[in-house]
């Protein structure tokens, strides 16, 4: 694996990237960090970092791109992978693939359709793949940080322990979301030891950098960075399907439509993408639309498919 | 262009058309028509045919490739393009660009949103389009027809008139989504004179061929058959992008795993689809599942990008 | 009938109703009135007057008591004893008789319950009963007319066209909700005719005096008051039960809270009340709360039943 | 207080418990009882008693009308009126008094209305009467059990431990409620804690003799048997309301329509019922509708009102 210092790169899309960074150094409005957990509020919503990884390995990167960030949501991608890669198609059994509508239907829909949520990428949805993560491996969380290490190559990536108690402390939602689908017959694991795991998941800290090559996996069709083989191709093909779809709350039809590559958002302010069979890319700025997602993050995606036309549509 | 007569072709796509057939053929299971009015419950559920057109026009074929069928919803794709090409962003005012969850939400949804529906594929969002070109044109309905005359270089292509009389006479609930609407000042034109341009669309008969050639603008990036551009190239990937996270009812997301293509299903059993910058492609058999999509004709489409790993993901 | 003027009598009622006017004159704050149509909007919302009738047509009043002003909603309880004269228990096939939760649900539960609606008070239910009654008399509105003015013994009562015809030029909402029951089959007929009946029923002009003896029937048990039965007194005591579970919007429960009697309000401003067996009431004043009720009414009916005692409770 | 024997009694409502005693044994059909605990589920459904207390605690009776059954849902008004004597009208920004519409709304009208239930006899609503109750108290089925002794003179009356525990072990559901309410700040005691409390309470074992004398103070406007008052008139007139439009499940229409007294139904199969001024009923059958009301018990209270002229109506 060979990373690229930003400042003596001369391939491809270096210029594209600090291109953009200008861009959106100029552009006036950041939007919000999120401010439910002191961590996150503390941020600045001016802080700007993006990084494209090559199939082989080879990073790009401007501003920010190797800071650590609270990756949040962005982990959700990953937690999925490993379980569908452990017990494939019955996991869609318990839990959908559909977008979801709006916020406000989360727990009507959990209802009407009997505690199965409507896709992993919505926080009942990743719940109940966290339960099954952790019914089949013990550790799901732990599960989760040695797969970001070895696809990141970075050994210091590590959950962030004030993070996750503040989310614990903030928790009552998803505890009533876990509760809720338990009722149904849903979640197999006790509810506080499933949130203890979903919490510690939710608190990695992680780079551009680091998350644009742990994304390489599907870029490479399922082919994780030391040749193995993760997912079948379909599998891959699947959870690019998910992301283009569910990715980003409940914008993913407006992400679809400005940006075009199936990607997945965190409150932290990271966005993660794919450009399939070419690149992955991760882009951090911690100001948030009303929906959650990184106004500059989104800009920066915007930029980089129409600069370089590697929309998937 | 060059219409290839299917059993002389021996070009690309020809054998895996072929091959296609012959395992929908095999597959016991094709679901039932829709039984709303009596022209689409009298269908045959065992027909089927497909259709594949390169961007130059040349199109292969495969079973009932060449017969009319009612396109119903396919041609709330083209009322868009056409209504977007005119208007451009301002429509994004009045109806979204997100996936609207389950059915059950349609209206709740309307409600929510202050009249404002998710996107131009479901039926309000489609009344709103049809009612904004109508506006613009005085004659929706036969501005559809034109173009899809135009680009299917197809002079007979015209409505049902018996489908639409049919559609009119069950077509309490569009009236109830119309005024609806209207209460919210989201409708311009008289809610009777809306609907008779609205049933008029959905009940064009079109083959298979016509409608993979009248796609082709949108693999083309906006261009039309005579090499004048209807979209921006943007335009013509948002279109692209509304496809895949709206087209195919509540199903988008299964959709998008299984296919990973832009499609826009109807009722009548027909689907089309967009791979961006190569080929477009319409498949057709009545037979629905539960959510109102043909059962052979995403089947078909399912084999089609496994055999050619053609997916947009 | 004696009508006593107010003036002059020195019966129970009368003083009660004289200290409860000055005590709303005292009051401030009245809420605003209705502003969807202009004839409802041009109300001065300190207007006020109150009538009581006792079982033998005896009426007190006091402010504006014999002022006609527009019943609106209030006319729904006739239509339903009129209908339910007619066909009995079969009516409970087509309408509910349970509360509505809040607005937002009307529509959602429509669709959830597959067209009937809720009950004969929301606009969906009166809908249907006027339907019903329509098809059994072939003029819907004419005999709410007939009735009323029999019961209040005010020939003069009538249709006020202007408003009617307001009604008519904002009712895309009650179009949309004949047109969507229609399409479930709960309408049988045509949705324009309907609407006609519908709206002029809304637009009936009456006093406070009018109707109070108008409603007496409900206190007398299903008598007339020309000594003839309307209603089986087991309807009778299911049309009170109907109003005090349904018949403030989505204030019931806080009527019957407050004020502790079966009662139906009119965005006019009126509310009628009931004392089974002992008396009626009805108050007027144009302003109106955020949920549709006349501030001052509610206020008054509130005193009403604490200075006599006389709530169901 | 005098406990009449049902055999001996010559007074006026004996003959009438009898012969609708002879009316339920002879009509066939009584539902199901509950079933998501054993303690319900194995329940004889045809086993019926019924009770009246009159004002001065005289008691009649018939059946099983002094055997001990699972109370459930009908100490919520209990719970109520203990914690609205405490606090007074404060209570009513926590929880609301309006009916809640049909049980699939229970959810989405807490996400709606921001964490604030409906009103106190839906679970959600009772978990925060039970949460308050316990910040007062500290001992909230502690105070629940002293006053249902002090009412019925029954020192004897108490919790079923198994049943408390078999609700414990099925609640995942209202632990939902709890954390989702809590995430809106509208639960104060720790979620554990607060079930513990709510569950003990829903395990009261009591008759329908003790019952219609813990109620009698509602009957009495406010006042306790011992004479001292609980609540004021206008409050005890206030739980009367709230009872008549919320008591019976998503069956309060219904049960107004054919009964017309405030009442309060459980899962065990008993309801309460009070006729303000006169006197307190109570009755058991296990067998419940589909909406959790008792078969055999809301027909006996119906012919009660039928053959008594007591309804409020």
């Amino acid at each position: 694996m060979v990373i690229m210092a930003a400042s003596t790169s001369s391939l491809t899309f270096q210029p594209i990237l600090e291109r953009i960074a200008e861009e959106i150094e100029r552009t006036p409005g950041r939007g919000r960090p999120a401010d439910y957990i002191p961590a996150l509020a503390a941020c600045d919503p001016r802080r700007f970092g993006m990084a494209v990884a090559e199939l082989d390995g080879t990073v790009y990167g401007v501003g920010d791109w190797r800071e650590p960030f609270s990756t949040q949501s962005i982990t959700k991608v990953f937690t999925l992978a490993l379980d569908l890669a452990r017990e494939g198609d019955e996991l869609w059994e318990h839990v959908g693939r559909e977008p979801s509508g709006n916020p406000f239907n989360s727990l009507i829909q959990l209802e009407y359709e009997n505690g199965i949520p409507r896709n992993p990428f919505i926080n009942a949805g990743a719940l109940v793949v966290t339960d099954r993560l952790q019914t089949r491996t013990g550790d799901a969380a732990g599960e989760l940080l040695a797969f970001l290490r070895a696809e990141s190559g970075n050994t210091a990536l590590d959950f962030d322990k004030d993070v996750a108690a503040s989310e614990t402390a903030s928790g009552d939602r998803n505890a009533a979301l876990a509760h809720f689908m338990a009722s149904y017959g849903n979640i197999d694991n006790p509810v506080p030891a499933l949130l203890d795991q979903y919490f510690r998941q939710c608190s990695v800290q992680a780079s551009c950098a680091d998350l644009a090559l742990a994304t390489s996996f599907l870029a490479r069709h399922g082919v994780r960075a030391d040749g193995t083989r993760l997912l079948t191709r379909s599998q891959a093909k699947q959870i690019n399907a998910v992301m283009l779809t569910c990715g980003t709350y409940d914008a993913a039809g407006d992400f679809a439509y400005r940006v075009g590559l199936p990607g997945k958002s965190g409150v932290g302010g990271g966005i993660i993408a794919v450009v399939p069979g070419r690149c992955t890319l991760c882009v951090w700025s911690p100001g948030l639309d009303e929906r959650g997602n990184s106004v500059a993050g989104v800009a920066a995606l915007d930029r980089f498919t129409t600069l370089t036309g590697l929309s998937v549509f």
